[in-house]
């Protein structure tokens, strides 16, 4: 059985994360701990706090997983709905289960699991998935637990207002329009702001798991609305959205379904590229890191201005593969570990597009804290300022047709073939086979894990010309092996 | 599958009252009335309570429940730990599960079903059955709904003792001992009787699953404790427990763990037996009825006491096989109508050992109600004077033999041969082999549902002599087919 | 003391809705309550269902009302954030208590009472405020209870879903955009209108009890955001709006704090008069009543409009004081019962500018119950049609100055220099003195309750002429008493 | 105004301990907490943890506490009904207050305020006192919090059934009677001592705020029907209610309605004395003190019983005034922080009778926890061991008449005339006067703080004699002054 996909548990509820699956996959956390709390973990208290996001299928799901983890023997707290950063800021300690299928459509749901505030590692969603295709059943019925609520949300959105303080300058009337999509942000994001003292107007901001207001996934055409009030609110101010101007937006911010995901909207209501967004914070995080040999963490797809913006503030990056960024935390601690270099490495920061770890906060992807950190930044700064030194070059994404059995030996072709026809580049084969050249342009080549197709990314000043040549060498590989 | 056993389902929480079975059931009851709701069903509202005794295991089973009904698109209330009685209440105009082992040992636990005040008759058991069977599956995600509380107790803790003040006298305090055995009697019963006046100390009225003071069933040898207590407390008064004495007990009560059954203890700690309660109060039901046929529903292993206090107060009785009174008051009430006598016919009382329907009170089997009537009738005429009417013969119970597959012929043989040997008795075939004596004195000869045997019952001044006569025809029928 | 104003208890929360004040009331409710229920309020449960609003300041106030309540002695249901309309809806049968400012600056709070789904009259308030102001204390300790928790939103929203399909034509993806205000809107309109098949947009639909989107009162200025994005996202749009477009909105709602209020947008962004509003309901309210002599309860400032539209639908209007409409809905029913019409006579509709009651729904004031019948109309006839058959004439509202002691006579002599000044106007003199013109213009004089002037509301095609002329008649009497 | 009498706030629900003063409290303490906690406070959280015990007034009581406590601008959390000790342990890290008379009748209420595990100190008392009597009103309407609920009791009887293992022996089906007095007890006692594999049987275990079963204050008399039930149940039993006999009961325990109070009755239903099982436990923790100078801090009508075990134990007493043990703690600790011995001295035990702080698992009075580890060093020794070495001179208690005026006159008059009277003996006058005699038989003189009296206590083999020559010589005293 493969229980986790690469979104963690999350599909249909009619078909694949039913109630049956909750019960289960309680009860194979539950179990987990129990066992774990007697050998290795004693660290942790053998509770698990659970949560769900808005979906109409979450009460009945996270009722189940309750039933599984209190038949299971651990001892349960439902936080009913949380954004899923403030679950798993609440399983630092402890566990966390959150139900939510992020951004996915609202027939869906999912099941995503939480060790003292980071992601399951693919060791322990294993030894979950072994359990729940065993069906291990219940606990001895003596050691049965009564499920209790806890109260989270509270002191979640204080930490993080507290942490945001950290940087930039106070907000004082900053206007920001944030659009909640109908999800989780809506019990974040706004108030946190608001605390920070910023004016805050949002869009669907009434949670709904319908999601009536636009799509639960940002993206630019789900973001119109939110891009069409940020432009005609601005339109003809100078300074729109300046402390006591009463008028305009100085930004606006996207979330998804359960708010790990943000996007910030400029001024003019265009989106601001993901990896300039991450480039921002990474700088600043690298700048003001104490350690000597800063890291940031983030993965294959992500631009060569992070890496630019990153050096310039004297730091280094890592990349991980997708969905692994708590993985590539871990393995860059481990590392500085074994070189006995603990004392000097930090992780500043560890981040995906749209989707960024604020390690100095906390293990877990948090797209309020980025909003309430972000603001920040533009309250000090100004937005342009932000961006100004990130270099944004042409950005392209392709598909080359692959079949499946043919991507293996393809791919083993191309990671020699194209460091030859791109002598000048650096070349990483970890996750597929990413060039980097001196100027910071790059381009990346990987397979499909699901779609046959070779994925291509490339980003340069002449896109057009990295794009053409590398498919072709892509698809000579392909029809030769 | 035989789910539902003559129990409804009742068994270890490891095998077989699973949490996955008791989502299923949620499931398959939310179904139910859903489909039902639309069609036939229009006067009760598609609306679940689920409540669970104080069992261990009761917690998660209950949030099982709650995740299938959920997830089956009834609206689901929470009502947290109840008397069976109490859910049954809250029951009315809608649906109701009880998660409850009644009397069984801790490691068990149960599921009873009511409609409108109700327990489930066996069509609707079936129709259950076949889709847990079936595994039919969650309504459309857009119908799943979530779960909420409910408060239940109050109300009917002050419909029980506002019933009750309809009988008997005030209590003004009047001395009982009641042991809780750890259940949910502690929620109820000593309340009520506070309410109407009395003075109450308990016994085992803390609520503990794991039912540490006596065994769950309330037997003489459990209630050992109540016994003692009572008895010497009133050892040397003369009028114990009486209003104002402020010394020794009038009488004592014992419970289930579920608080439907009642046991009746009298003031020197003797066990009043179960039949003379169900005399006391049939007749005084019978008494009181405005109906020109008033009918007590009671089952086949009930006294001839019964019948003989019933037509002294100038009612009728009928029999109907045990677990079944609800479906025998229908019954009742179903002939009558077609007789066109629905105006005069009265399901006065419904009753077997140790279990009464209060009918005018609600069509449930309740303890509780019978612990405050039963109260409010000593305060008027004292126990000894409510036992005095009714004749305590001498009455036995015994097992023979029989292996199952003979059963059927042993029985078809007996339906004969019994009234041909008993010939001055009057003869019913409906449940077992049933004759009653001109004196009131009567034997019963039933096969056991569960056990190689063919059960004997015999109540009659000359006992041994019944039972002896009765038995070696039994074994005649059993060898000779 | 003067505990109720004409808003009732409302008011700033260090001074005036003091958590004191929230216990006295809560206890001069239930202290009314129990001996009422004793003597002649049989037909309710001596019940409180107390909710709150968003505002910070609700919590603590409605602990403070529930534990002055229960130490009256009522039973006490705690039912959390809620419309005020929802509150009410669950008041049916028994009583509640919304803590709500309604559209009051985020520091105010107050205190709402309802009986029976009805706000309290001035009777009742008088009880409350006479018992406040001598203290009375708690109930004798034996009669206090114990909160407990009720669930109501899930079937407000479904009666009122239910009600409105009783109107117009089904929504299927008629475009509507919702601004809550950060008040309970968020929790009913759009879940309504959603239920309904409409795809809802909402501004400022995160509950925040600092109102941090817009003023909590909606007036042209505060929906700015809303009117702008109704306006920007219609434009160049033909249909906008229209099931399938995908495009625009046919129009805007925007409520106030607790829900009871509502405005109208147009697909430009342009509000939607009031009384407009009001006269396209009321004519469809009258046309659709099944009473012989349908009546429309209103309020003297209430445009002329209203009547023309009730009268050309075959009914009357009647009005009363501003803030009384559930007095005025009695005081018809009482009317006719007098006249022994009452199975004629039908409160078909009552409302002032921007409060609806729906009397065929329930007795309260329902900006959500609006909202929905109203966009079941538009998706029927579209919002210009509806507009289309009622005059609009310009509208203007003065102030006079004039000393308190003044106001008396002053008035007294406008009573008859009004009427001889325009003899062709119909005069009623039971709210201030009010001129009805036969082409349905009019104008109303009355004395401000709270500040140092007489109020003049005029509408008319020659609305300028008709101002000076009553100006002048005012000035001459104020001075020459 | 004098707001905490000598057992905090307590008294009667009507005119003392109101609603009113609950709220006034509340605020009180939250803005003690939030204005410490800016200050001097850091290290605990700002939030109160609030709990009632089972007394009928105990809802509304905590309800208004909440409010005044959210209005105040602290945390609350609300933990239902607990035993006091239970919400003490809750308090830890932060402050807690308990609603609870303790053993008062049950029209009585009260307030008891702790602050990290610890009663509030007389200055802190003060503090809430002077800002009562000043009514200084809410925080800041922006400050005010959402009161959420918490769950304290699992961890409670974890802690504590934890605790105890650390002495004696396993219970191992050890058989005892606990008479809950319809207290919090019923909570805690039974389900610990389960948990440490006791059987236990329970009298008055359902929780009821009427006190049906018996006084809430455990006394000979109240105790009655306990002592009762032992005795009998152990006739003709020669070891009963040892692990394994299934008969009969190896001691009983009653509780006070909080649980704070415990008394020991021994296998023949009597009452083992209080000092005595003050005695014990003070042996046992001395002897397995790790300090070189181990205190136990007790009062001064405990007998001199204790001092000789302790010092047979090898540690020292310290006598602090009636009430105030967590200021005698308090009061060694800064004495040896003054002499440096810190490292050196710890309190090994504090109690006075019936009242144990075991200090070494936390600073209040614990009831529940004294029942698990006296049952755990019965299970280890037998009672009858344990109560050997404790010698039991007779004890008494008289009043003498002293008016109110001659009380500080007379006492400065004995405290030489009684030294001088008995020269063998040591004197202290710290706490009226005392003087012990060598083979440690001792007498108490002290006024009443709330009565016309001179208290005298006496305990020795000579007690008549030692009682008539101390009052001789208070009569003099009395008179001559």
């Amino acid at each position: 059985m493969n229980l986790f996909g690469t979104a963690g548990i999350r599909g249909d509820v009619d078909t694949y994360v039913t109630p049956e699956l909750a019960l289960a996959v309680g009860g194979a956390v539950a179990e987990t701990i129990v066992e774990g709390a007697v050998a290795t973990e004693g660290a942790l208290d053998p509770e698990i706090v659970v949560a769900r996001d808005g979906r109409v299928t979450g009460p009945a799901l996270a009722d189940a997983i309750a039933a599984g983890a209190a038949a299971g023997g651990a001892r349960v707290r439902r936080a009913g709905m949380l954004p899923t950063p403030a679950l798993a800021f609440a399983s630092r300690g402890r566990y966390g289960i959150a139900v939510t299928a992020s951004h996915n459509p609202p027939h869906d749901n999912g099941i995503k699991l939480f060790r003292d505030g980071v992601e399951f590692d693919r060791d322990a969603e294993a030894a979950v998935e072994t359990r729940v295709a065993e069906g291990t059943g219940s606990a001895d019925w003596n050691r049965w637990t009564e499920p209790e609520s806890v109260a989270v949300l509270e002191e979640y959105r204080e930490a993080v207002a507290a942490y945001a303080r950290g940087f930039g300058a106070p907000l004082d009337g900053l206007r920001i329009a944030v659009d909640c999509g109908n999800g989780m942000a809506a019990l974040a994001t706004p108030a946190v702001l608001g605390d920070l003292g910023a004016e805050v107007v949002t869009l669907n901001g009434n949670v709904d798991g319908h999601f009536p207001g636009r799509g639960s996934k940002p993206t630019p055409e789900t973001l119109s609305d939110l891009r069409a009030f940020v432009a005609d609110a601005n339109e003809g101010i100078e300074n729109p959205g300046r402390p006591g101007t009463d008028a305009g937006f100085a930004f606006g911010i996207g979330h998804d379904g359960d708010a790990d995901r943000i996007v910030i909207v400029d001024a003019d209501g265009e989106i601001v590229h993901e990896d300039t967004v991450l480039a921002i914070l990474a700088e600043r995080y690298t700048r003001t890191s104490e350690a000597a040999d800063p890291v940031v963490v983030t993965t294959p797809n992500a631009s060569g201005r992070i890496d630019e913006r990153v050096r310039e503030a004297g730091g280094r990056v890592e990349r991980v593969r997708l969905g692994a960024l708590h993985e590539g935390i871990a393995a860059v601690r481990e590392a500085a570990s074994e070189r006995e270099e603990s004392g000097d490495v930090a992780v500043a920061f560890a981040a995906e597009p749209w989707k960024h770890t604020h390690t100095r906060f906390g293990g877990w992807i948090d797209g309020g804290c980025s909003a309430a950190v972000f603001a920040r930044l533009v309250a000090a700064e100004g937005l342009d300022a932000l961006r100004a030194p990130v270099t944004e070059r042409p950005y392209r994404k392709e598909n080359v047709d692959c079949p499946d059995e043919r991507k293996e030996p393809a791919m083993d072709r191309l990671a020699t073939a194209l460091p030859e026809a791109f002598p000048s580049a650096d070349v990483s084969t970890e996750h597929g086979v990413r060039l980097e050249f001196p100027d910071a342009s790059w381009v990346l080549v990987r397979p499909s894990g699901t779609e046959p197709y070779i994925r291509l990314y490339a980003e340069s000043d002449d896109v057009d010309d990295l794009v053409a040549e590398t498919r072709s060498a892509i698809e000579t590989a392909v029809t030769s092996v």
